[in-house]
């Protein structure tokens, strides 16, 4: 018999669970060229079912990696909700239609659905042209965090040992390999090993709400098909959504206790099928017809849980992220997202730690923002699922949800469903200060989407496209009105202050090599005209390249651009702000205060050494 | 030794030349899932140099046929031209700057350029995953046409006889091999081996302007380096393009009349290089720097010739395309886009008569609509080069070209130069009636892009991208106010006369297919709201999908789409409104004569058998 020899390795990060969180990390790692590696148990990824519903601010995430383009194509776009109500002759008739999504400043102003195995091929190709895969059938069967402080404190070590055990080689024996991690990362979903291992209590509670879903190809007269629509009806509330080709899934409220299993607290499967599911689906959307075309194709119940982990960070070297910290009700479409956007905040920290960038205070604001996100998460739907599953007001039942309570919460809460309006609090990379020099970009949100001119050739640009994800601090010098000589004097006096040795731009700037452009990305915003605007003229260290240089000017059609500063709330005099790699406001700073910038990157950046 | 034995083959399309003109052909007819082959007697496609520069019309054909992000994610973007005239001081200052594409109704507002071999890429690439690839070291060497008439008028011949010369195959010796085609398009350059064959005449003359051509990568403080610039100096002329990445191309007039050999009467490449090129140029930019970082990276000199082919079709089953008829200047930036134009004219037009769905008749509008506009483009061409390479007016030549006068040629023929007002007269495919009824969509001219929401699910579509080039006529059918009881009844009537034996929907299906989506795409464009508008209610006939529906209503943030109506210039009562295969309105008619589209498609269309 062969001597079983247990492989060791080191990694800079290992990511357990290929869902959609681990898999976002992955890739944002692999973009960052973090020697990465990510495991999944499961043979295969999924191929039907699951989470499905992606909101405007996620699609502006993957288009900062460069796959929105691919997401949007594959995807069923969702522009309208329709809100059904019970009618006067029984069955349910249309109340009225609304804007699917109600943030303002949405770039994508619509929801995509597209099913998860779909979403989680545009990472799987988007790795592989990295290097990086997923390695399936492997578990992790033991996890444990050095206790010795000064390796924990040292950035260069592998604290972080965890023993994979891969299940199917073609040896016919599982494989042993004890893996030497700086990091770790566990999206392993609601019942989370990584949560389990290091205790890490689930705070919160169960919901009385069952619910059901049914995914078709259906055969129907009903109108809103291709809509979100939100039923209410005497039979129940039940949420339609349209998905990829002819599909749609149906979510539908299932009031009947006998549900549960008494001896596990669970639903049981077995007391209800995908046939009686579909006579409560045909009952609700009553009275038009619902016929599933091809069968149907996927189906589950469930209880909504609403709950939180206690902590999302264990001694900032072992993370959680997505179901693992959070579970809750997916009628508002957050859970993929959450899950996501928990990957997209911790990605950036972790490479520019492990690049001796930064120090480890930069990952405490992982938990610090997205734990308090979470609990906002689940406070939303709280709200949402009680109205949404309580029964429609009529006439018969005067203390019903009535229709305008519901549509109001609807839109009310559209800025934090569509991801659009998360606010991270003030922290090491969160400055509030000087919020007034630019009122439009609100420090600790996302930048809102607003096109300028490309100075040298007038092309017009969206903003949001020159903040790629690529884990450098993007500098917006908003120079304002370079044509009057006062500002232009004050241009370069601030270029003055920032060429000195103890700037940020020199400071952190990485050995060997001759750009300031390795940890910063300097992009200069000016008032001006295409027509006459000479951007050779500015000092060079804003115009590093001619592609660096943008004007706010209307395109030469005349039908959109212009009015940024106005729209940002800049002024005449000009703006410094600091955009994290994420797409976040971290900090601004008056032209002439650049100083103050020196203060915010020395709060967690290291100097290179 | 080995007999050589030839061997013999049929194919449906052979095509001559793997340029843009043929690859377009060539791609065209591989997603008609034609029968083609295209042999090029080169043994790559072309790596530098060339032709560069795309036309807005281009781009929406290329967008029609699928390859048209690809196109715009690879080019540069080309939106101002600036214009610089000498200066007082010596050497040359910027006169102006303007938009570079002036036609209003241009989806893309913009030129493109970018590398014939990086075009070439496109198409093989799109080609290659529909089986079909360029079959090079191949060259013709004899070419006829059978002289039996039975044999020209049966569809189903192969009248077409080429031999091929395949020049270096493993085996060591060139393979010969006779192609029996019933169709071979000669798209093989100026020097067309196809069109000496035929002796089809080129008419026109050699022009008294020679230039020479630099493609480099520049450092210059000239601030229009990512504009096209269109620069009058003392020195001469000269045109700067640029191109992707950080290349540029400079045009530059050349007055030397030595540079002609005068054995040949060509121009003569060992009397000028490179260096006396970038002599020239710098002349011309003086005060402005200009050096090639990285050398010059191509370079060529050539007269200008402006000829058209006499003919453009043999019997209607040889044809030729792009430089094979018509040369002209490289400076109004026309010469690939005409070329593929031609293609796109006649490959569905072979297409159509290929499948037996269309007679010859309709061959023989590819030469009365392409040969015009090649017309249309020497005139263009030599108005305009007599402008640009004439002195410009001084003081000491106050006849030369006025920059008032310039600009306006320029302005003037922009609807022309983006190739959106190219006008194809009426012929069997082009019935001018009717126009009244929608005057914003001219008959023998590109339908204009707007857009309009899918009733299904308010989702904004392009008209244009509803128009594929899939060779199938699109219906568009205006139905007015559907919510308006005498406009409802009118519809209904129109679809009774439209599901008539005799009616062109049913008289073409094609035996075997149950959709009248055959050769035909219905497409309904109702006016309606979005928050009330019910297409289920539409007749059957007029939503064969739930995707074929369209309202003509603003998108839901109220930013685009709506007036769609009245930009087209259909009112109440609505309209039918043919497009043609390659995007052309082809004929109009009124709700309750449906009876003249019959008569329309009866003029060039068949019965299948």
């Amino acid at each position: 018999m062969p001597v079983s020899v247990v492989r060791h390795s080191e990694v800079d990060v290992l990511i357990i669970g290929a869902g959609p969180a681990g898999l976002m990390c992955a890739n944002a790692l692999a973009n960052a060229r973090v020697n990465v590696r990510i495991i999944d148990k499961r043979v295969a990824k999924v191929t039907a079912g699951q989470a499905d519903g992606i909101s405007p601010r996620t699609i502006e995430v993957f288009q900062s990696y460069g796959i929105g383009e691919r997401l949007i194509r594959e995807s069923c776009q969702v522009h309208l909700a329709a809100f059904y109500n019970p009618s006067s002759t029984g069955g349910i008739e249309l109340t009225n239609r609304a804007p699917d999504v109600t943030a303002p400043s949405a770039r994508y102003p619509f929801e995509l659905a597209l099913h998860q195995g779909a979403i989680e091929s545009i990472f799987l190709d988007s790795m592989e042209a990295l290097g990086v895969s997923v390695e399936r059938s492997t578990t992790p069967t033991s996890i444990e965090i050095s206790q010795d402080e000064n390796e924990l404190m040292d950035p260069t070590s592998h604290p972080v040992r965890v023993a994979l055990q891969k299940l199917d080689t073609s040896e016919g024996q599982p494989q042993e390999e004890i893996v030497h991690a700086k990091f770790v990362l566990g999206a392993d979903g609601a019942h989370s090993w990584v949560r389990k291992n290091f205790d890490i209590s689930m705070d919160g509670e169960q919901s009385d709400f069952i619910w059901g879903v049914l995914d078709m190809v259906p055969e129907t007269d009903f109108p809103d098909v291709r809509n979100k629509s939100l039923i209410h009806s005497n039979y129940g509330s039940c949420l339609l959504v349209p998905r990829e080709k002819e599909r749609i899934r149906i979510y539908m409220q299932l009031a009947d206790k006998d549900l549960i299993n008494p001896a596990t607290g669970r639903v049981d499967k077995e007391r209800m099928g995908p046939e009686q599911l579909l006579e409560v689906a045909r009952k609700s959307l009553h009275p038009y017809k619902l016929n599933p075309t091809n069968g149907i194709s996927w189906w589950t119940l469930y209880i909504i849980g609403q709950r939180v982990a206690s902590k999302f960070s264990i001694k900032n070297r072992v993370f959680i992220a997505g179901d693992a910290c959070h579970t809750h009700s997916p009628k508002a479409g957050q859970g993929m997202n959450a899950s996501m956007n928990d990957a997209h905040n911790i990605a950036w920290k972790i490479a520019l730690v492990v690049r001796g960038w930064a120090g480890t205070s930069l990952l405490s604001t992982y938990e610090s923002e997205r734990r308090k996100y979470a609990l906002d998460l689940i406070a939303f739907d709280k709200t949402f699922s009680t109205l949404f599953s309580g029964k429609p007001m009529t006439e018969q039942n005067s203390d019903g949800v009535s229709h305008e309570q519901f549509l109001k919460t609807f839109q009310t809460f559209g800025g934090f469903t569509s991801g659009i309006g998360v606010h991270y609090n003030p922290s090491v990379v969160v400055n509030d200060k000087n919020q007034e020099l630019a009122s439009g970009l609100v420090i600790g949100e996302r930048v809102p989407p607003q096109k300028f001119l490309r100075a040298a050739d007038a092309w017009p640009f969206e903003l949001q496209d020159l903040l790629p994800s690529d884990f450098r601090f993007k500098l917006l010098v908003f120079v304002g009105d370079f044509s009057n000589q006062l500002q232009q004097a004050r241009v370069e006096s601030m270029v003055t202050d920032m060429q000195k040795p103890g700037s940020f731009l020199n400071l952190y700037a990485t050995p060997g090599k001759s750009s300031v452009d390795s940890r910063f990305d300097v992009i200069t915003i000016s008032q001006g005209r295409k027509e006459v605007f000479d951007f050779l003229r500015l000092p060079t260290l804003l115009r590093s390249h001619w592609s660096k240089v943008f004007i706010d000017d209307i395109d030469v059609t005349g039908s959109f651009g212009g009015q940024g500063y106005s729209y940002y709330g800049v002024g005449l005099e000009g703006a410094l702000v600091v955009v994290r790699p994420d797409g976040y406001v971290g900090a601004i700073a008056p032209l002439d205060r650049a100083e103050e910038l020196d203060a915010y990157f020395a709060s967690f950046m290291k100097i290179a050494v």
